[in-house]
């Protein structure tokens, strides 16, 4: 594509979706020829970025990821900041890349840190990135990328540390504005690219770095490259996470363990109230029974509805594959309930059991908890109604160990630890810049899947909360990736699909958002 | 006294109370003196009794004890049999001690074996037994016996494995009757010790050696000589003990652990499954919610209640020493509490909790119980129980860990595991030999505790059903004796209050029992 093209493209706005689709598909063809000419040069690209340790806890080498971004983002013209909180904590990348008339900024985010390595079970080291033929097990066999000729099996995978999580979203991104620029073609937007250095440990600056640069992150759109695609392989666009927040609870008996025969029925045992105090909580279909939980849920509007019933069924597979003989919600879809609120008990611990179990009266019993949260829940919200709920039910709360004064002077002591992570985000699927990624995307790929929010949290909430900002997640990586694993591996075809999905955004959304 | 005077003693059978006690006082002056001036003797003989290694798994040094036991009833006359359930086995040995004219015969248990010795802790060699000035800490001094003048210090302890658990009764039984001889006193009654090898081993052949001597074993009662006294320090008699069962229940969510996110709300959570059972089983007060559950209860008789509304008063004490701000059985006594049978919760575990949890939905999750038993339930009847109720709450009960296949065709499935342990004995307390005893104790030790039934279990229904004949317990040692644990003791006025009490048994059932 040419200017001409590039001026014809913005000419179509009033055109009916046919015409966008036939040229697109032109394009759509000029990039794919583009990536099978360069598939060894955007390799060894993402090869040179996953050599260098990315571990988020060493800023150092941080900070050297960021140096060979900086580089990789200016050599494509981007003017590139530097953003820190403050000093010694892991630095973030703005690039910038302003497009001559265009109405509209969207920002593309992605991270460059990586999960630590100390796992035992690397086949290779985990920054000495390495071409295999496959997933690991069977045939599997290592390529020499300077040996063979493109194009290269698609099947391939590259294995390193943040091959899939997430440095591979970043060269696709690059990869995807080298092949615009190869065929003549402008993106339709102002082009940002924000790329973090802290993800990975909880992105405890995010929000200052946010907060410090709002006018530089000033855009109508996010977009975050993140995460893996539907396990079925089919691409996806997800619009919303739920947020999540997490509770250890504890309840206790005597000081000491007791013998059951000689003080059970009399002495309280903290395993029973504990059972009784969980079973309080939520019920067997997974229905929270705190009153009002369920308050703060937004409801899905109809587009998020349509979009759950469109989503590819998985219940008969997963039931099969997990050794289900039940669900939960009474038969209901999973992504139906997905949209829910959720109370999980990540597990439970009091005295032992089995062999080790005594004919005592245990001195204490613990749950572990995380909710899942909806919009417009909070977590500050949810923990006061689980304390309101557990105080009505006669619990006194704690914050720490409770004296033996305090456990005698009051009837059922429970110690509560909150993590307050973060809340839910869901952008609605209808406004136009909803519409429009899912049209382009929808294009690009040959039919995505639309999720108006993932049943996982992914902090969509910092943005959406701190940049007042519609957010929206095209992730590209393969489902079985491996990600904060051992022999963590990116499948060359997902590269692929991610260079022809983003080359589209940034054609394509300009024109398609109206 | 001599045998005019024992005929003296059989001659006050008609006469009332008053007299007997007035000769029972005599008795009981000419008992303490002749310890008084031979208890260097008795600490010996018990020392060198002690010096015999008895870990019960160990059945040669268990063999010796016996060969040495042997030789000490021997001396006083007993004609001692050797019994054993098999080549190979523990044995136990009988002695019988006729008495002319005597009516009845009353077997004195007492069992020679003891725990293992491998904790870490023992301030000195387990069978080198060693005289202490009192309990371990502070100011507590080596004494050597041979050494010191009598009369001992009361509070003097003997430090060795089994000096409580469970030889110390058998030298308290040979004092008494040395005692009395000495005072030229005849028992009133046929004597037969049993002394078991194997009961800290689970007893696996005692009923089958007591079914294979019941004409040598026939007696009119059975005084269980094991077991300390009450915490006060005052002598208690029991009647009874608790049976006891083991439960381990497992439950089962998806194959793997899955993320919450990802699939909670879905996926059945194993962790709040077994909440929920755990809740259906029993509430907060320790009331059992199985349907029939108490069906078999055997209630206490007027007697039985009587004893249980005069034992005295530890809830408040207990209360303030474990930190309890509440108890079970809405404000209900102990003693009251420990008349029922119970559901204790050993444990709980499912995944982790604390710093260890991840927000995944755990695989399984279990719990281990014990349930106290009560006269008339059996183990069977309650496993029947609770199998039954489970089945209706909609479970299916496997016994090995469920295949994939069974866990995927069944919407919810337990796997239990039963340690069918024995029932419950009580003993009428309104028995002549019953009101005997208490009367002959309670005179002896100045006022005992009457205890109907243990809440702990004792094995005392294999003696009740297997032999049909009444069983109660005199136990002697101190309460804070460190049995099974280490260094174990006995405080040397708790042997020379098991001597009054065994010689005055000796001396005065017979005529007591009316």
């Amino acid at each position: 594509m040419t200017r001409r093209r590039s001026t014809l493209v913005s000419a179509v706005l009033a055109v009916p979706w046919i015409a966008t689709a036939a040229l697109a598909a032109d394009l759509h063809q000029q990039v794919r020829a583009w990536r099978v000419a360069h598939e060894k040069v955007i390799v060894g690209e993402l090869m040179g970025l996953l050599a260098l340790p990315n571990v988020a806890t060493r800023v150092a080498d941080v900070e050297k990821n960021a140096d060979h971004l900086t580089e990789m983002l200016k050599r494509r013209g981007f003017e590139v900041r530097r953003l820190t909180a403050a000093p010694g904590t892991p630095p973030a990348l703005v690039g910038d890349l302003r497009v001559p008339g265009a109405k509209r900024t969207v920002v593309f985010y992605a991270h460059f840190d990586g999960q630590p390595v100390d796992q035992k079970g690397w086949l290779s080291d985990p920054f000495k990135p390495l071409l295999r033929t496959g997933p690991l097990g069977g045939e599997v066999k290592e390529v020499d990328l300077a040996k063979v000729e493109g194009p290269l099996n698609p099947e391939w995978r590259i294995y390193a540390r943040s091959a899939s999580d997430d440095k591979s979203p970043i060269v696709a991104i690059l990869s995807a504005l080298d092949a615009l620029r190869a065929s003549g073609v402008q993106p339709s937007v102002n082009l940002k690219l924000f790329l973090e250095g802290e993800e990975e440990q909880g992105s405890g600056h995010l929000t200052e770095i946010l907060r410090q640069n709002l006018d530089l992150l000033k855009a109508d759109a996010w977009i975050l490259c993140d995460g893996p695609v539907h396990p079925s392989r089919r691409m996806e666009v997800f619009y919303g996470a739920r947020g999540v927040t997490g509770l250890e609870l504890t309840v206790y008996g005597p000081l000491r363990p007791l013998h059951s025969g000689h003080y059970g029925n009399w002495a309280p045992n903290p395993a029973v109230t504990l059972a009784h105090l969980v079973a309080s909580l939520r019920d067997e279909e997974g229905r929270i029974l705190i009153p009002g939980f369920y308050d703060d849920v937004r409801p899905l509007n109809a587009a998020e509805k349509a979009a759950v019933a469109a989503m590819p069924p998985v219940e008969e597979k997963l039931r099969d594959e997990l050794a289900l003989g039940r669900t939960e919600g009474s038969g209901g879809r999973l992504q139906e309930r997905l949209m829910d609120p959720a109370l999980n008990v990540r597990g439970l611990r009091s005295a032992e059991v089995g062999e080790g179990a005594a004919n005592a009266i245990p001195t204490e019993a613990q749950v572990s908890i995380d909710f899942r949260l909806v919009p417009d829940q909070t977590p500050q919200k949810v923990r006061d109604r689980v304390e309101s709920f557990l105080r009505s039910q006669g619990w006194t709360l704690v914050t720490e160990a409770p004296s033996p004064e305090t456990r005698r002077s009051h009837p059922k002591v429970a110690r509560v630890a909150w993590s307050l992570d973060y809340a839910a985000a869901r952008t609605d699927m209808s406004l136009p810049v909803s519409r429009a990624v899912a049209a382009v995307v929808d294009r690009a790929a040959g039919s995505a899947i639309q999720v108006p929010m993932l049943g996982g949290s992914v902090p969509m909430v910092l943005f959406t909360e701190t940049l007042k900002v519609p957010v929206i997640g095209v992730p590209i990586v393969n489902h079985d990736n491996n990600q904060h694993g051992i022999n963590e591996n990116l499948r060359l075809q997902n590269l692929w699909d991610g260079i022809e999905v983003f080359a589209a955004l940034m054609a394509e959304l300009g024109q398609e958002w109206r």
